[in-house]
């Protein structure tokens, strides 16, 4: 699997757990919805700073998430 | 400290650890060797795709660089 796919499952999957719309997420993280939805459908690269802000909105840690798409990675 | 900062400091000292070289990291990482000293001097922003190569160059997990990355942030 690639690490874009990994991340925008994972990201997908803790959005979800946190009953957040994607609308939400983009507008509490300071980011276009339309952005949230390319990057949970593996079609964007996400910067340190998007998965800085994005983890604050989903009151989640940077490195939870990342283990998660490390997880996945290895399958 | 900016997050950028914050993972230049930690790339650096984590290489530096490896005693390898910006040019060694680069070539095994398939970057520029300019591109890694921007990145050690928080002038760069890495992607999600570009921590993974760096900490697979440098045999280390990704989510243990980026909690030690959240750890100087909370300086």
């Amino acid at each position: 699997m690639e690490i874009e796919k990994a991340f925008g499952f994972v990201l997908s999957n803790f959005r979800n757990n946190a009953q957040m719309s994607q609308e939400k997420l983009a507008l509490l993280s300071d980011l276009d919805r339309t952005y949230i939805s390319l990057l949970e459908r593996g079609k964007r690269k996400p910067t340190i700073s998007t998965i800085f802000s994005l983890c604050r909105t989903l009151n989640i840690k940077p490195h939870e998430l990342i283990l998660e798409v490390e997880e996945l990675l290895k399958n």
